[in-house]
């Protein structure tokens, strides 16, 4: 075989252990689905009960069954499992499916049962699905296998699903056979004690039977895992998940505004980015998206003609399209003259071509006929409003007529029609998806776009620059010893320009006229610091003084910040750390924070307000590549402040880059930093003053 | 009669002008709709061409009719129109309904052909709906009246409709229908020749049969009106809206920041803010949001409960829940302890509450029984996904035998049964809302507490202050003179403190010497500006110094800006302006610009990139109540700067409201202003220190 889990999609011979008669059963209900669905290949049900079930000589274990079995759906009592997974092992069964719950999912007592079943699925070598899943489901003809407790078989087609909650999964089969959408494998997954969405994510990318993949996610069993099989699916399969939990953690403490500017949501969203996993936030996008996918082509470009008998809709869908990123060239001069000769005078022949209420399958055709051939669009969208005078089914037809042959992406709207009638059901026969708001249409081109933007993007690279990491290592072995808990000041900028990141040094004074020493040195306008640990937020308490310009300036700021300060530990001097002013700057944040799941993120986002009250930053999954650092700093909305804003100057972005990049390497070298702030990390027109001007390392105790 | 509109929706006799026999014409159907309804009036078909209609006897004119006539219902070509109306007149009808296409909407003849017919609507004293349109419906018993040519008698209910589409109408009461939101009134407007959607709102303010109000809107023919009669109604019954156009038109060309900032939309964004409308964004929302309001009470805050035996789309519900600005507090002590009694300990007693998948109608039952009493909750959502060995029907009845007698808000979610199981058509019939996806609702009730705000907020007064307007009628009547465009600079200063807005007066200086005296005087630190209207955007030159510290710095400026002019008049003399420097203050910018359709918007954000890069701006119609003012500044996304931001004090926020008010006192009093911009106003923690900085009005020419 194959693939390791051919066993479990591609049986000859299946045994439904626990399978019964009695009606309103799992039991019954899968062994029901496996008969209606005509599977392929032998079925042999145990159950120690009974001799017959639905007409098939039943076994009272898979011990008894007298062919080989290479699949066992297990559906008995939880305490009996184990024992059952173990008959599998000494039958030489290679896949189990365990619908049965009661395991991990409900507490320490059913995790340690869990344990136990796979300790024997190891044993044996076998491969387990579940326990508590909802079932396996293989479309492909030659198998025709559907063992699941549902109510429904789900028609053939393109698409593999792969769901970590049985009723989630139950749910989107039965929405996705009402739209007409078909799939190639369905995989419920339960707790995953084995066999994980990594694992079907891995089987379905060779799977000749299935081009798009569907995924309903509550969390990540290893996100290292996925990153990298996500990634190599979604450079031939676009992958679309929705991932619930987005809100239900919340932040949580966290000791630097990187930490507390990360919610548990970010690491996945990064992670969807770098993979380039669609993200969709319902369920209802998830299918919108999947129609999409599955019956047209990936739209070559994010130009779109809206065509309609009706100007509300046209007018919606506008919003809709504009709203979500799209763009609407108007026709080109050629396709209006073309057009004015046939159609209407009352046609308002712009986009969206409003053909008036009276337009019926004629205009359709005629309309549809020269717009396909107008080379400024990639997408085109029939809307209908089904009017009493017209024949739905006639518009239909002269629809797909028209387009059969187009290579763009044809995505219709039916408003008021009904899911099913027979003008619709027409055209998702002839793969021409149909919505029922244009606002799905614009938020599927919307996603799908993104995902082709993320196909064509340049690979980045993953750099390595020479650095001190010698020295890094000692600032941090000295740390450890004196048991601090972060690494500040002085030390953390020596950090900094171990990895060649630029930073401004400090001078520090003890009295008034050593402060007047340092500040001529570094040269007039200077930053003046209260210097000393005790004040972690030195901004919020008046702590930082800046754009001194003389001498009498530094002797006033040196008192006043003397007189903040109430409690010094005896026999500690009052200090001040004195740093070159760096002017014409934009004051961006780069930090990096831990996630529990996805481990290092970095961060990138503009200073002060930008970060912490507007939340315009962005993170990604360490390691960085090139094309991720140019990424990051170029999601911001508040990104035209780099490219020069009323009149000043661009700042070297190239040099943020390098610096994230730098980061990225620091955070691989090292695994004891927990939080890391660089902020503010001036970002400057001229290069020689893009310069990090304070940081603080939090240390992993 | 009780109301203007009576002859329209409430007829006791209807001739249908235009009614024919023959299949597939408008004018059939709208006949055929006509008897299927069983309008309890009579009917006459009048149609010079049949002498029998569909069994009933046909007139050649209305002339002919020998009873008196309420209502004309018109569906003859164009061109008949005008002549048919004149006879409606001469008959004595009370109002027409003109279904006929072919008018204003396709154009300048179209346009005159319309003012024909409105001119016979007007000699006769009638009241007009259309042309253009769909056609009106009551659902009243004693009425029953459906002339439209659609395919569908909507069913009757509680909610008033407004469409502007004729096409969306049908659409939209085709799905009302699947979703079992019945209608009262139904009233497509067409092109809103005569009556407008203010005159139906009117009407449906009291009708007593009608609750809630929704719109389909495309323009607004008087938004003034609109104002008064949608925020007057919005007091007693909610209206829901849709409004397309959202970006069609784009942001037009403007002179000032203010007005490069109102794109077209955020008129009607006020408008709806101001009026307490429910602005949503699609017709599906549309339709959730009327599910709730029209079948459930308004819940009496934002606290919500999910119960649900699938893990999943409890999860989904609460990011969508949470995403949306709902609570969900966990459970009182006392209700998890009762429910803990009876159910399954495998179940999570949160919230979401996840009875797990065995879960079925005694464990919805008595989870229900145990939170309706709960005070901590005020909508509960039970989640159903119905497993196999699970009887749906029985779970509906136990959620509706357990919540009958709640006043709490609910709202259900049955996913994955298709739109009309008889679980769910058995709920709905019993006022309880069932939605596919827990999302939906999260969006609903989201809409539905906004509303619920608006009617809790206080009420605003509209505050008269003391003010020189003659003072700013001399700088008017003088910049007219002059033929100036726009009043700068000196003026604009001026015009502000006559109206009490504290402005940062100006010095003037044309050499090095005359600067250093203004400075002194003013006080250190100042600030210098290029001191000519040549210069429109100072900033960007870099034409503004700041922080000028002592009479070097002032000579260095003023060398440093005169170097930026190499384009002076001949004859004119360089010169700088100079400021006191305001410090520790926030900028802001306050301004007014004129919208098309509803005239002076008043503007606030915060300086610089809020408002120009992440365009966190708000706009209120003029005038401003002191709610208005109130609303403004507390809506902003960067709000939190003003009340006080990483150790800064908070702004005098009240001075900002009081200069928002004052400026909206300026615009009512003359209407001469395009365009205002007062940018930067600086708002300090020090009353005395709140300032406006720079100002310009631009005026109408």
């Amino acid at each position: 075989m194959r693939h390791q889990l051919e066993g479990i999609f591609r049986p000859s011979s299946v045994a439904v252990i626990g399978a019964s008669a009695r009606k309103g059963t799992i039991g019954r209900e899968t062994m029901h689905n496996i008969l209606m669905a005509e599977f392929c290949g032998k079925v042999f049900p145990v159950n120690p009960k009974a001799s017959v079930i639905q007409s098939i000589k039943a076994y009272s274990t898979v011990l008894d069954v007298p062919d080989a079995v290479d699949l066992a759906i297990i559906i008995v009592p939880k305490d009996a499992v184990a024992g059952v997974v173990r008959q599998c092992g000494e039958k030489g069964v290679k896949g189990v499916v365990i619908i049965s719950a009661g395991f991990s999912e409900v507490g320490k007592e059913g995790k340690k049962k869990e344990l136990a079943v796979l300790k024997e699925v190891h044993r044996y070598g076998m491969r387990m699905i579940g326990p508590n899943c909802f079932g396996v489901v293989n479309t492909d003809p030659k198998i025709s296998l559907n063992a699941t407790f549902g109510k429904i078989f789900p028609k053939r087609g393109r698409v593999g699903f792969i769901t970590q909650s049985g009723a989630m999964g139950e749910a989107i089969m039965n929405h996705a056979n009402e739209l007409g959408i078909g799939f190639s494998i369905v995989a419920s997954i339960g707790n995953k004690a084995d066999i994980s969405s990594n694992d079907i994510l891995d089987y379905l990318q060779d799977d000749p039977d299935t081009d798009i993949i569907l995924m309903y996610l509550e969390n990540f069993g290893n996100p290292g895992n996925f990153i990298r099989i996500a990634h190599q699916v979604s450079l031939t399969k676009p992958i679309v998940a929705v991932k619930s939990g987005r809100t239900s953690l919340g932040a949580k403490a966290a000791s630097s505004h990187t930490g507390a500017l990360a919610g548990l949501d970010v690491g996945v969203d990064a992670l969807f980015n770098q993979t380039g996993v669609i993200r969709v936030d319902t369920v209802q996008e998830l299918f919108d998206v999947a129609a999409a996918l599955s019956l047209q082509p990936i739209p070559k470009g994010n130009r779109v003609m809206v065509v309609t008998n009706a100007g509300g809709p046209g007018i919606l869908a506008t919003d809709a399209l504009i709203k979500n990123g799209m763009q609407m060239p108007a026709m080109s001069p050629a396709t209006v003259k073309k057009l004015k000769q046939s159609i209407s005078a009352e046609a308002s022949f712009s986009n969206p071509m409003d053909m008036v209420a009276g337009a019926g399958p004629r205009e359709f055709k005629i309309t549809l006929d020269a717009i396909k051939k107008d080379k400024r669009y990639d997408t085109i969208v029939p809307i209908v409003v089904p009017p009493v005078t017209i024949d739905q089914m006639q518009v239909a037809e002269s629809i797909y007529e028209s387009v059969k042959d187009s290579d763009k992406s044809i995505l219709a709207c039916f408003m008021g029609v009904g899911e099913s009638s027979k003008a619709t059901e027409y055209l998702k026969s002839k793969s021409i998806p149909v919505y029922k708001y244009p606002e799905s249409i614009a938020l599927a081109l919307a996603s799908i776009n993104n995902y082709s933007r993320w196909l064509k993007r340049p690979k980045g690279k993953f750099r390595k620059f020479k650095v001190d990491s010698e020295k890094v290592a000692q600032i941090i072995a000295q740390a450890k010893e004196q048991k601090q808990k972060a690494i500040v000041s002085e030390e953390a900028i020596e950090i900094l320009k171990a990895y060649g990141i630029p930073a401004a040094g400090y001078k520090y004074a003890w009295t008034p006229e050593e402060a007047v020493t340092a500040a001529k040195k570094i040269g007039y306008p200077v930053v003046m610091k209260i210097n000393t640990p005790l004040l972690l937020h030195k901004t919020e308490v008046g702590g930082v003084l800046v754009d001194l310009r003389n001498a009498d300036e530094i002797k006033q700021s040196f008192e006043k910040l003397r007189s903040k300060i109430d409690k010094l530990k005896r026999g500690e001097k009052f200090s001040v750390a004195i740093q070159k002013m760096v002017k014409h700057g934009v004051e961006t944040v780069i930090g990096m924070t831990t996630d529990p799941q996805f481990g290092p993120l970095l961060m990138f986002g503009l200073g002060g307000i930008y970060v912490e009250i507007m939340k315009d930053v962005s993170f990604r999954i360490n390691p960085l590549s090139t094309q991720d650092a140019k990424e990051m700093i170029r999601s911001l909305r508040s990104y035209p402040l780099l490219t020069g804003f009323r009149g000043s100057k661009p700042v070297q972005i190239a040099t943020i880059e390098e610096v994230l990049l730098r980061l990225s390497q620091l955070v691989r070298d090292f695994d004891c930093f927990k939080e890391i702030d660089i902020n503010p990390f001036i970002a400057s027109p001229n290069i020689h003053n893009c310069k990090a001007v304070d940081a603080r390392f939090i240390l992993n105790v």
